[in-house]
């Protein structure tokens, strides 16, 4: 059950070179957006630094501040940013809400492969579910390496929480990422049941990366399929991020780790995702800890694809998924 | 959102010929059960009887009797023919139950693409379930074209359920079935709401042929990584059955139909499944609908895989991932 895929001692499939169409099965926009993407190709230098990673994940900052701001005009959020817990957070707060500290709070961390989305450029997932779901909502800018390695981004991440939970009540405090993201809160909560401390009350773990070594069926059969590859990229961040440490490591790669006393969780995949193993094999192993998880599969998706904008009608869909999870299993009784 | 996915009007993604390693992340047993089929070839012959299919998909009848007997005596079961609504079944009872009528009752329609496993070929995951979940089991040997097209299946179960349901009282009954037995529950209970009646208690649809139209995300992704092909297969079998009418017509293709006033449902798939769409798309069609849902997706497996045998790990979990679906949901509260 251990070792890479490709070390198994039978022999495989044999799949003959072909075009994958674009599926007919999403919206038109969700189609122009895969068939943009069907034929990109990827940066092939590897930056050593921060700064490196940022030019790769936001090449225009001026373009996204401009974004952002025009996003949250149209969806009547007020975004400021705060310290919490000693790490650099976003604020984000529908202007309905008034006193957003009686109701809940979300808290956001972004994907990345946990080298890239730094600042401004990791605001995404926080503004498309704040804007759908109107919840109160934390994106925390946790450190990243090459400069800040592994339990770098867990501790910060570890840092807003215990600030929040003691603020809010743990029960009233939800955490939701995509990607690293998820991971990163698999870890988190992995921690605070290890030190026997309270967990959220419930998370959404969007395609998280839950084993950082080329580890799972999705990983091969949707190799050409979706649009990261591990091979020179993400396998790449793996190691920057893992500063040495076996890939395999639970510290590193969750699934590997135990699920009893998890809260509510809800997995987000798709049928093109190389995620795909990564989300369900944590789902079972949810299952078999007696964890209420949840699954969805989003047809026709690749990667944290529901990610892909607010004009898109299935990112709408994913944020309210999400929203509707956490008011369901957060929101305050009363 | 309507045509076989190629109709997407933009251009696909290049995937090269390679090779797709068996999964590491499955048992040994179902890792060699993989490895065998990876090089198989299918029969090109397409039989135009009934008599024909089955010597495709039960070659050695008296074999199967065998291995069938031995099965009942291992797992300590009563098999006995039986008709029920006037449709041939067989009755499978764990031997330590007593009165099964007592409990409740699980239905099960056998795969086979409407074409395969009649009589004693469609015996085995009904025997699967019974074994590990000792629950009291119909198998349901529906009619089946070339010689008995649609609606044949469906009318076949409707009578059973008629039948079962006026004897237990319909939330003591559950209905399971994988692929084609997947898609006649989704048509059966849709065709009960229409008709203003009782649904089960729950329903389990394994890997169901929800859209048989080539339509779907997944008859692509996976096209070469599943073992069962819709070009000379599955689309002659959906032609057969369809006997002249339109595949995406809703009571052939029950994605298309209506959702609403579902009972609790359990959907299997898995991550290179031909019919992970087909799976996932009515997912999503229940949850908008406000049913209750489930998704389970199983790592490395293809379409049906957990059908192996009770020699094979995943078998096993996904029998009881089954059985302990229907215990919580239908057992009778006494």
């Amino acid at each position: 059950m251990t070792g890479r895929d490709a070390a198994s001692p039978h022999s495989g499939q044999i799949v003959p070179a072909h075009e994958l169409p674009v599926p007919s099965t999403v919206s038109a926009e969700l189609q122009a957006r895969i068939g943009l993407t069907a034929t990109m190709s990827f940066p092939a230098d590897v930056p050593t630094t921060n700064d490196g990673w940022d030019r790769q994940y936001n090449p225009d900052p001026a373009a996204n501040r401009t974004r952002i701001d025009a996003l949250l005009v149209d969806n009547n959020l007020v975004m400021e940013k705060k310290d919490i817990g000693g790490v650099h957070c976003y604020h984000i707060i529908p202007r309905e809400l008034g006193d957003p500290e009686n109701g809940c709070t979300i808290v956001n961390f972004h994907g990345g492969g946990y080298v890239g989305g730094r600042g401004e450029a990791g605001l995404n997932e926080a503004l498309f579910v704040a804007s759908v779901g109107r919840l109160a909502t934390v994106a925390v800018d946790y450190r990243m390496p090459p400069e800040h390695p592994f339990p770098a981004a867990v501790d910060d991440a570890d840092a807003v929480w215990l600030t929040l939970s003691s603020q809010l009540g743990p029960a009233r405090v939800g955490l939701f990422g995509t990607s690293a993201g998820g991971g990163i809160i698999l870890c988190l909560v992995q921690r605070l049941i290890a030190r026997r401390e309270a967990v959220p009350g419930a998370i959404v773990c969007g395609t998280p990366w839950s084993d950082l070594s080329e580890t799972g069926d999705s990983y091969f059969v949707n190799r050409y399929a979706d649009i990261v590859r591990y091979e020179g990229s993400l396998g790449v961040k793996a190691l920057q991020y893992a500063g040495g440490r076996d890939l395999k490591d639970p510290l590193l790669s969750p699934v590997y780790g135990d699920f009893h006393g998890f809260p509510p969780t809800l997995l987000l995949s798709g049928t093109r995702d190389l995620f795909l193993s990564n989300t369900v094999r944590v789902e079972r192993k949810l299952r078999d800890a007696g964890a209420s998880s949840h699954l969805i599969v989003y047809e026709g998706q690749s990667h944290g694809r529901y990610l892909s904008g607010l004009d898109v009608p299935e990112t709408r869909v994913a944020a309210q998924d999400m929203a509707s999870f956490f008011r369901q299993h957060i929101l305050p009784k009363s």
